[in-house]
């Protein structure tokens, strides 16, 4: 293999075999292939593309370059949702416990959060003693024994895909559907599951702004699934205003006990529910999407969800007396309420996700730099959601942090993501349209959870 | 300065200012900007393209990186050539004694030859002696004393250039004509000139193959020139066939002193007194280029030319009673005549330049890579060239190496290279077009010299 001939080739339009794809990464791997050279056919790909054969080809060689995990050992299906990132988006540790509840097991590795949108493992570290990183003997045994298992990425899995994207982090080519396509699929895969299940968000709230580049990445991320023999459904969500109320990683769990509880957060549980009905069929324990989604009803109704979380959460060693009264925990020294100053009703028409991302970072809820630490308790609790009638003087939102200027700093940001009009707003569903087998299909989808 | 938004922007088809491009190319020469993000923004520039200003500001960038020579000590203008390389361009050798004996100094550093052209460094170190490895202070009284020298880079001029060269020979951006431009003239300005005179090679022989790369590489120079308020000619001329009969080091010295001796070899005359005639008027030697033109003749039918050239040897340390008798040291042990095989008599159609160039490579008269080895004697003499008659029987070319082995690598090829038709063809001139102050001027020129 000739690197520079290679990167020449990607520079002409042209594409790589897998035989050259795999080299490429071996070589960028064991530091055979400098930095400065991978950089430059990054970039070439970057404006030039990849085909699908190709990020097919990257995500096998960056699959291989560390351990892939074999599970079959442990009875029955193994299936793992993944979510593409938004403001508010505590689905996961909500929709896991309910899957597992219905005899599905739920191996899931995860992230944590960087820029507007918020990291699963963030949310669960918030939780007191909550730990995330479990060994792949523990993962293992975890799994084994309550069907359910949330932690961060280990060392083994997949380098190539944390040396290639700490490279793409400083060469501004993070944001290429190929890349991010293959860097997704590469650790999900190397998870040792079954079938895998896709939330693939769109709106000023997630990485993908427009429906154009969510569609694409779908395909890429579906196509990629399907070619390693990996059955996987993605699902378009909406995330032009933030998931649920709660954002912030406490507020976030929070939400989500409330939510295992009962509660009928609509937006929230709607999107739960979508999910959740899919990987209950991929994993075998119902035979339509609507029987999968009356199951996960049931686990919530008789409990059944909530004492799948406590399991875990107490199996990774969190304080299972703060899940049990979560309330309890969450008056911090400054919070401040933001009402509507207005003088006539009106309802709220939207709610800019990605300026309470962003907002959310200033309180200390987020991430700028990897480096950062970040504050469990801060965060924003919307009083409003879209749709709902706002009287003068009503609080639209509440926002929390650790220091009394932060929360100063974001009051009036808080209060401007929300927009208003003075009739009433249809409800709208978050899903969008569903993605499986090459077929897309639109599904209005029910607002009734 | 964030290295990362730069590389974005050009990413998204933006352009830097004079500014970002003056730090980005201050921090990679300093190193605070390592080679991974440099090449990054490299192949985003080399697939998004750079501006006029953005290429103008990296030839500054790079100009300034190291010493800019001052000359205006040395009485008189100082006037250089340069040529984007051919087959056979020994244009320089011929053309510099010829304008210093007309009175305008000529102050010209040069490369190696690097692939299937040629280098004039490797050239005059052909003539046992020659030193092309002077200093800054060398350089100046040479010019001073007797108006010409001609010597290699120096690590004090545009050390950026040779950093950034080497990053772009490794990550497949060379061929990108705006880095093209600004390398040539970051470091031709630093040489201290008055003006500039440009031969843009074109054709199959050269590194711009179509007419269209040259003739934007061509306006890319002559702006850059312009804007450093250099005055700057640029003619386009065809590289297709090579230029002169002779390829190789000291083959073409030979040729060379011939021609500075009064030989009239018709292609490699034409181009040769062109370009001299406008270096003597940029350098105010005289009024127009038909009466520059006419010094030029005269300075090599009196013989000054070859005199300055005896002049520049003899102060570089080369022997000059070689170049008094340089037929005596072309009998290489190893040379084969390649004759016409074919049973009619034909006239020579093409002659390809990039064949008989990887040709010369074999023989061992050029490089592959930067650090090969050049055997001086090496080469291949065309007997014929475009438009001669060739019957049956008659030698087409010598080839020379230094071992018998190369010689029957190269036989054949350099035998293919010549194409053939029945009827005779018309002369043609190498001079195709000519840039100045904007104004692309086309003259067929005449071949008669």
């Amino acid at each position: 293999m000739n690197i520079v001939e290679l990167i020449r080739l990607k520079r002409d339009g042209g594409n790589l075999n897998a035989s050259q794809m795999a080299d490429l990464i071996a070589g960028y791997t064991a530091g055979s292939i400098p930095d400065y050279q991978m950089s430059a056919f990054v970039m070439a790909a970057f404006l030039n593309g990849l085909s699908a054969e190709e990020a097919g080809a990257l995500t096998e060689a960056m699959l291989h370059s560390g351990e892939v995990l074999d599970l079959s050992d442990i009875p029955g299906k193994k299936v793992d949702k993944h979510s593409t990132g938004g403001v508010g988006d505590k689905v996961s540790i909500i929709l896991a416990p309910i899957v597992a509840a219905c005899g599905v097991s739920v191996p899931m590795i995860s992230g944590r959060g960087l820029g507007h949108t918020g990291g699963t493992l963030d949310k669960l570290e918030s939780i007191p003693g909550f730990n995330t990183a479990l060994s792949i003997a523990e993962y293992r045994n975890q799994l084994g024994e309550i069907g359910i298992v949330m932690m961060g990425q280990t060392e083994e899995i997949a380098p190539a895909d944390r040396k290639l994207y700490a490279l793409r982090d400083v060469t501004a080519t993070v944001e290429s559907i190929p890349f991010i396509a293959a860097s997704i699929m590469s650790k999900k895969l190397a998870e040792g599951i079954d079938a895998l299940v896709l939330d693939v968000k769109c709106g000023s709230g997630a990485f993908m702004k427009t429906a154009e580049d969510a569609h694409q990445l779908a395909e890429r991320l579906v196509s990629i699934g399907e070619a390693s023999n990996t059955p996987t459904v993605a699902w378009l969500t909406d995330m032009s205003s933030p998931l649920g109320h709660a954002i912030g990683n406490w507020p976030e769990i929070v939400e989500s006990i409330d939510c295992l509880q009962g509660a009928a957060i609509q937006d929230l549980m709607e999107v739960t529910y979508a999910l959740a009905a899919e990987m209950i069929v991929l994993g075998g324990r119902a035979e339509s999407v609507d029987s999968a989604h009356n199951l996960a009803m049931e686990a919530v109704e008789t409990g059944k969800a909530f004492e799948k979380f406590r399991q875990m959460v107490a199996a990774q060693g969190g304080d299972v007396s703060v899940i049990d009264s979560p309330e309890d925990r969450l008056d911090l020294s400054h919070q401040e309420d933001v009402s509507y100053a207005g003088r006539e009703t009106v309802y709220v028409n939207s709610i800019d996700a990605y300026a309470l991302g962003l907002a959310a970072i200033t309180l200390g809820a987020g991430r700028i730099n990897k480096e950062d630490e970040v504050d469990p308790l801060a965060g924003i609790v919307l009083n409003k959601k879209i749709g709902d009638i706002v009287h003068p003087g009503d609080k639209l939102a509440t926002v929390m942090a650790s220091d009394e200027e932060r929360v100063d700093q974001v009051k009036n940001t808080a209060g401007n993501a929300f927009s208003f009009v003075s009739n009433a707003v249809p409800g709208r569903s978050r899903l969008m349209n569903r993605y499986s087998d090459g077929v897309w299909t639109h599904q209005p989808g029910s607002i009734s959870v």
